[in-house]
Protein backbone atom coordinates (compact mmCIF):
# COMPACT_ATOMS: atom_id res chain seq x y z
CA UNK A 1 0.00 0.00 0.00
CA UNK A 2 1.49 2.67 -1.05
CA UNK A 3 -0.83 5.90 -0.19
CA UNK A 4 -1.00 6.88 3.47
CA UNK A 5 -3.89 5.39 5.57
CA UNK A 6 -5.63 9.10 6.11
CA UNK A 7 -5.57 9.01 1.74
CA UNK A 8 -7.74 6.27 1.15
CA UNK A 9 -10.16 8.65 2.31
CA UNK A 10 -11.57 11.47 -0.03
CA UNK A 11 -10.27 14.44 1.75
CA UNK A 12 -12.26 17.64 3.47
CA UNK A 13 -12.69 20.05 0.78
CA UNK A 14 -13.46 23.69 1.60
CA UNK A 15 -17.00 24.97 1.85
CA UNK A 16 -20.56 23.72 3.19
CA UNK A 17 -22.50 22.36 0.05
CA UNK A 18 -20.35 19.45 -1.10
CA UNK A 19 -19.46 18.47 2.43
CA UNK A 20 -23.34 18.71 3.74
CA UNK A 21 -24.98 17.84 0.85
CA UNK A 22 -22.33 15.29 -1.06
CA UNK A 23 -22.22 12.26 -1.70
CA UNK A 24 -18.59 11.14 -0.84
CA UNK A 25 -17.32 10.30 2.35
CA UNK A 26 -15.15 12.67 3.35
CA UNK A 27 -13.99 12.10 6.65
CA UNK A 28 -12.71 15.03 8.85
CA UNK A 29 -10.25 14.04 10.93
CA UNK A 30 -9.10 16.34 13.81
CA UNK A 31 -5.53 17.63 13.57
CA UNK A 32 -4.39 14.21 15.81
CA UNK A 33 -5.97 12.26 13.16
CA UNK A 34 -9.14 11.21 15.17
CA UNK A 35 -12.71 11.00 14.29
CA UNK A 36 -15.38 10.96 17.25
CA UNK A 37 -17.68 7.90 17.18
CA UNK A 38 -20.25 7.66 18.66
CA UNK A 39 -21.43 4.04 19.07
CA UNK A 40 -25.09 2.54 19.59
CA UNK A 41 -27.31 -0.83 19.99
CA UNK A 42 -28.63 -1.14 16.60
CA UNK A 43 -31.35 -3.09 17.95
CA UNK A 44 -32.75 -0.43 20.62
CA UNK A 45 -30.52 2.80 20.05
CA UNK A 46 -29.39 2.69 23.50
CA UNK A 47 -25.96 4.63 22.88
CA UNK A 48 -23.37 2.30 24.09
CA UNK A 49 -19.93 4.64 24.36
CA UNK A 50 -18.24 7.13 22.65
CA UNK A 51 -14.51 6.16 20.90
CA UNK A 52 -12.61 7.42 18.55
CA UNK A 53 -11.26 5.91 15.49
CA UNK A 54 -8.22 6.93 13.61
CA UNK A 55 -7.88 6.31 9.75
CA UNK A 56 -6.82 2.47 10.21
CA UNK A 57 -9.19 1.53 12.48
CA UNK A 58 -11.84 3.18 10.38
CA UNK A 59 -9.97 1.63 7.29
CA UNK A 60 -10.49 -1.94 9.64
CA UNK A 61 -14.08 -1.36 10.65
CA UNK A 62 -15.04 -0.66 7.26
CA UNK A 63 -13.47 -3.82 5.60
CA UNK A 64 -13.88 -5.93 8.51
CA UNK A 65 -17.52 -4.96 9.86
CA UNK A 66 -15.77 -5.14 13.10
CA UNK A 67 -15.47 -2.07 15.23
CA UNK A 68 -12.17 -0.92 15.35
CA UNK A 69 -10.76 2.16 17.53
CA UNK A 70 -7.76 4.10 18.03
CA UNK A 71 -7.21 3.81 22.32
CA UNK A 72 -5.94 7.32 23.57
CA UNK A 73 -5.02 6.14 26.81
CA UNK A 74 -3.49 3.47 25.40
CA UNK A 75 -1.94 5.36 22.60
CA UNK A 76 -2.82 1.56 20.27
CA UNK A 77 -5.08 0.53 17.91
CA UNK A 78 -8.26 -1.37 19.71
CA UNK A 79 -10.31 -3.85 18.18
CA UNK A 80 -12.81 -3.82 20.73
CA UNK A 81 -13.84 -7.02 22.18
CA UNK A 82 -10.66 -8.49 21.77
CA UNK A 83 -9.80 -9.63 25.39
CA UNK A 84 -13.89 -9.62 26.93
CA UNK A 85 -15.55 -11.22 23.89
CA UNK A 86 -17.75 -8.57 23.50
CA UNK A 87 -16.95 -7.77 19.37
CA UNK A 88 -19.34 -5.09 17.77
CA UNK A 89 -20.53 -6.17 14.39
CA UNK A 90 -21.79 -3.42 12.67
CA UNK A 91 -24.90 -3.08 11.11
CA UNK A 92 -25.12 0.72 9.94
CA UNK A 93 -22.37 4.05 10.10
CA UNK A 94 -23.37 7.34 9.48
CA UNK A 95 -21.82 10.80 9.14
CA UNK A 96 -22.80 13.84 10.19
CA UNK A 97 -23.51 17.01 8.38
CA UNK A 98 -19.81 18.50 8.53
CA UNK A 99 -18.27 14.63 8.51
CA UNK A 100 -16.33 15.20 11.73
CA UNK A 101 -18.09 12.70 13.55
CA UNK A 102 -19.56 8.97 12.92
CA UNK A 103 -21.98 7.20 14.50
CA UNK A 104 -21.83 3.45 14.42
CA UNK A 105 -24.88 1.17 14.95
CA UNK A 106 -23.78 -2.50 16.29
CA UNK A 107 -24.81 -6.05 17.73
CA UNK A 108 -22.76 -6.99 20.21
CA UNK A 109 -21.06 -10.31 20.37
CA UNK A 110 -20.25 -12.41 24.13
CA UNK A 111 -21.89 -10.71 26.92
CA UNK A 112 -23.65 -7.67 24.96
CA UNK A 113 -21.06 -5.23 27.16
CA UNK A 114 -20.12 -2.08 25.20
CA UNK A 115 -18.15 -0.89 29.02
CA UNK A 116 -15.44 -2.41 30.84
CA UNK A 117 -16.99 -2.53 33.54
CA UNK A 118 -19.47 -5.07 32.37
CA UNK A 119 -22.50 -3.22 31.64
CA UNK A 120 -23.77 -3.35 28.60
CA UNK A 121 -23.56 0.69 28.10
CA UNK A 122 -21.02 3.33 29.54
CA UNK A 123 -24.07 5.40 30.59
CA UNK A 124 -25.99 3.66 33.06
CA UNK A 125 -25.69 6.59 35.35
CA UNK A 126 -28.07 9.83 35.01
CA UNK A 127 -27.13 13.27 36.41
CA UNK A 128 -30.01 13.70 38.67
CA UNK A 129 -30.66 16.24 41.54
CA UNK A 130 -31.38 15.15 45.34
CA UNK A 131 -33.61 15.96 47.62
CA UNK A 132 -31.42 18.84 48.53
CA UNK A 133 -31.08 19.95 44.99
CA UNK A 134 -27.32 18.80 45.17
CA UNK A 135 -26.29 17.18 41.74
CA UNK A 136 -25.93 13.00 41.74
CA UNK A 137 -25.97 10.36 39.91
CA UNK A 138 -28.59 7.41 40.17
CA UNK A 139 -27.29 4.38 38.92
CA UNK A 140 -29.30 2.64 36.07
CA UNK A 141 -31.00 -0.80 37.94
CA UNK A 142 -31.40 -1.90 34.38
CA UNK A 143 -28.07 -1.89 33.53
CA UNK A 144 -25.76 -4.21 35.45
CA UNK A 145 -23.06 -5.65 34.73
CA UNK A 146 -22.86 -8.96 33.37
CA UNK A 147 -19.41 -9.63 33.50
CA UNK A 148 -16.71 -9.85 36.17
CA UNK A 149 -14.51 -6.88 34.82
CA UNK A 150 -11.30 -8.41 37.38
CA UNK A 151 -11.88 -11.82 35.92
CA UNK A 152 -11.77 -10.48 32.01
CA UNK A 153 -9.29 -7.85 32.48
CA UNK A 154 -7.68 -9.31 35.73
CA UNK A 155 -6.82 -7.15 38.50
CA UNK A 156 -5.36 -3.39 38.12
CA UNK B 1 -20.97 34.34 42.08
CA UNK B 2 -17.15 33.61 44.01
CA UNK B 3 -16.52 30.34 42.55
CA UNK B 4 -15.67 29.75 38.80
CA UNK B 5 -17.69 28.19 36.44
CA UNK B 6 -16.15 24.75 36.77
CA UNK B 7 -15.50 25.03 40.48
CA UNK B 8 -19.60 24.15 41.20
CA UNK B 9 -18.93 21.05 39.60
CA UNK B 10 -17.63 18.42 42.19
CA UNK B 11 -13.67 17.81 40.07
CA UNK B 12 -12.50 14.46 38.84
CA UNK B 13 -10.57 12.29 41.22
CA UNK B 14 -7.09 9.94 40.61
CA UNK B 15 -8.45 6.24 39.82
CA UNK B 16 -11.14 4.45 39.00
CA UNK B 17 -13.44 2.94 41.50
CA UNK B 18 -14.92 6.90 42.23
CA UNK B 19 -15.46 8.31 39.32
CA UNK B 20 -16.58 5.08 37.67
CA UNK B 21 -18.96 3.50 40.43
CA UNK B 22 -19.44 6.54 42.69
CA UNK B 23 -22.39 8.58 42.87
CA UNK B 24 -21.20 12.21 42.62
CA UNK B 25 -21.02 14.09 39.07
CA UNK B 26 -17.47 14.82 38.40
CA UNK B 27 -17.75 15.87 34.73
CA UNK B 28 -14.18 15.51 33.80
CA UNK B 29 -13.83 18.50 31.39
CA UNK B 30 -11.45 18.17 28.36
CA UNK B 31 -8.13 20.86 28.19
CA UNK B 32 -10.25 23.04 26.57
CA UNK B 33 -12.65 23.20 29.21
CA UNK B 34 -15.06 21.40 27.33
CA UNK B 35 -16.92 18.07 27.60
CA UNK B 36 -18.97 16.12 24.20
CA UNK B 37 -22.47 16.02 24.23
CA UNK B 38 -24.32 12.98 22.63
CA UNK B 39 -27.92 14.56 21.90
CA UNK B 40 -30.39 12.04 21.71
CA UNK B 41 -33.90 11.81 20.73
CA UNK B 42 -36.34 11.18 24.03
CA UNK B 43 -38.93 9.78 22.15
CA UNK B 44 -37.17 7.31 19.13
CA UNK B 45 -33.50 7.09 20.95
CA UNK B 46 -32.38 8.70 17.30
CA UNK B 47 -28.54 10.28 17.65
CA UNK B 48 -29.62 14.01 16.36
CA UNK B 49 -26.06 15.44 16.98
CA UNK B 50 -22.92 15.56 18.79
CA UNK B 51 -21.95 19.13 20.25
CA UNK B 52 -20.09 20.32 23.64
CA UNK B 53 -20.47 21.83 26.29
CA UNK B 54 -18.29 24.00 28.80
CA UNK B 55 -19.00 24.59 32.48
CA UNK B 56 -21.43 27.79 31.82
CA UNK B 57 -23.56 25.32 29.03
CA UNK B 58 -23.62 22.28 31.57
CA UNK B 59 -24.78 24.94 34.39
CA UNK B 60 -27.26 26.24 32.15
CA UNK B 61 -28.46 23.12 31.16
CA UNK B 62 -29.47 21.47 34.29
CA UNK B 63 -30.85 24.69 35.77
CA UNK B 64 -33.33 25.45 32.58
CA UNK B 65 -33.72 22.33 31.15
CA UNK B 66 -33.44 23.56 28.05
CA UNK B 67 -29.72 22.26 25.98
CA UNK B 68 -27.13 25.11 26.09
CA UNK B 69 -23.53 24.19 24.18
CA UNK B 70 -20.21 25.94 23.65
CA UNK B 71 -19.89 26.67 19.74
CA UNK B 72 -16.64 25.90 18.89
CA UNK B 73 -16.63 27.51 15.09
CA UNK B 74 -18.75 30.64 16.87
CA UNK B 75 -16.65 31.04 19.95
CA UNK B 76 -19.67 31.45 22.04
CA UNK B 77 -22.05 30.02 24.43
CA UNK B 78 -24.45 28.40 22.02
CA UNK B 79 -28.20 28.38 23.26
CA UNK B 80 -29.70 25.50 20.55
CA UNK B 81 -32.47 26.55 18.86
CA UNK B 82 -32.27 30.23 19.40
CA UNK B 83 -32.93 31.44 16.06
CA UNK B 84 -34.70 28.47 14.13
CA UNK B 85 -37.19 27.85 17.36
CA UNK B 86 -35.71 24.51 17.96
CA UNK B 87 -34.90 24.43 21.71
CA UNK B 88 -33.93 21.48 23.00
CA UNK B 89 -35.92 20.30 26.27
CA UNK B 90 -33.91 18.18 28.27
CA UNK B 91 -35.48 14.75 29.70
CA UNK B 92 -32.49 13.19 31.06
CA UNK B 93 -28.94 13.66 31.38
CA UNK B 94 -26.23 10.48 31.64
CA UNK B 95 -22.39 10.62 31.99
CA UNK B 96 -20.12 7.59 30.75
CA UNK B 97 -17.78 5.17 33.16
CA UNK B 98 -14.93 8.08 33.10
CA UNK B 99 -17.57 10.64 33.24
CA UNK B 100 -15.45 12.16 30.34
CA UNK B 101 -18.85 12.63 28.31
CA UNK B 102 -22.73 13.09 28.08
CA UNK B 103 -25.48 12.10 26.58
CA UNK B 104 -28.44 14.52 27.13
CA UNK B 105 -32.11 12.82 25.79
CA UNK B 106 -34.55 15.70 24.69
CA UNK B 107 -37.76 16.48 23.01
CA UNK B 108 -37.34 19.40 20.71
CA UNK B 109 -39.16 22.54 19.64
CA UNK B 110 -40.39 23.85 16.69
CA UNK B 111 -39.42 21.80 13.55
CA UNK B 112 -37.68 19.15 15.59
CA UNK B 113 -35.01 20.06 13.69
CA UNK B 114 -31.36 19.12 15.65
CA UNK B 115 -29.76 19.71 12.75
CA UNK B 116 -28.64 23.62 11.04
CA UNK B 117 -29.34 21.99 7.22
CA UNK B 118 -33.12 22.01 8.75
CA UNK B 119 -33.10 17.41 9.40
CA UNK B 120 -34.24 16.10 12.39
CA UNK B 121 -30.58 14.14 13.03
CA UNK B 122 -27.44 15.47 11.37
CA UNK B 123 -26.54 11.78 10.58
CA UNK B 124 -28.57 11.82 7.74
CA UNK B 125 -26.59 10.14 5.40
CA UNK B 126 -24.95 6.64 6.18
CA UNK B 127 -21.40 5.09 4.50
CA UNK B 128 -22.19 2.90 2.46
CA UNK B 129 -20.09 0.94 -0.80
CA UNK B 130 -20.88 1.54 -4.03
CA UNK B 131 -21.61 -1.31 -6.93
CA UNK B 132 -18.25 -0.73 -7.94
CA UNK B 133 -16.94 -1.21 -3.86
CA UNK B 134 -16.25 2.40 -3.58
CA UNK B 135 -17.11 4.35 -0.26
CA UNK B 136 -20.07 6.74 -1.12
CA UNK B 137 -23.03 8.41 1.28
CA UNK B 138 -26.72 7.50 0.74
CA UNK B 139 -28.77 9.68 2.14
CA UNK B 140 -31.54 8.63 4.72
CA UNK B 141 -34.91 9.25 2.66
CA UNK B 142 -36.97 9.63 5.80
CA UNK B 143 -34.97 12.40 6.72
CA UNK B 144 -35.76 15.55 5.16
CA UNK B 145 -35.66 19.05 5.64
CA UNK B 146 -38.24 20.54 8.30
CA UNK B 147 -37.35 24.34 7.19
CA UNK B 148 -35.46 26.49 4.88
CA UNK B 149 -31.94 26.74 6.20
CA UNK B 150 -31.56 30.13 4.21
CA UNK B 151 -35.21 31.27 5.64
CA UNK B 152 -34.05 31.12 8.92
CA UNK B 153 -30.53 31.69 9.20
CA UNK B 154 -30.07 34.06 5.85
CA UNK B 155 -27.50 32.62 3.27
CA UNK B 156 -23.82 32.74 3.99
Amino acid sequence: MTKSLREQFDPPVPGKGEMEEGGRFRPRFSADGLITTVVADADDGTVLMVAHMNAEALSLSLETGIAHYWSRSRGQLWKKGESSGNLQHIAEMRTDCDQDVLVVSVRTEGHGAACHTGRKSCFYRRVVRNGDGALALEFDTADTPRFDPDKIYGKD
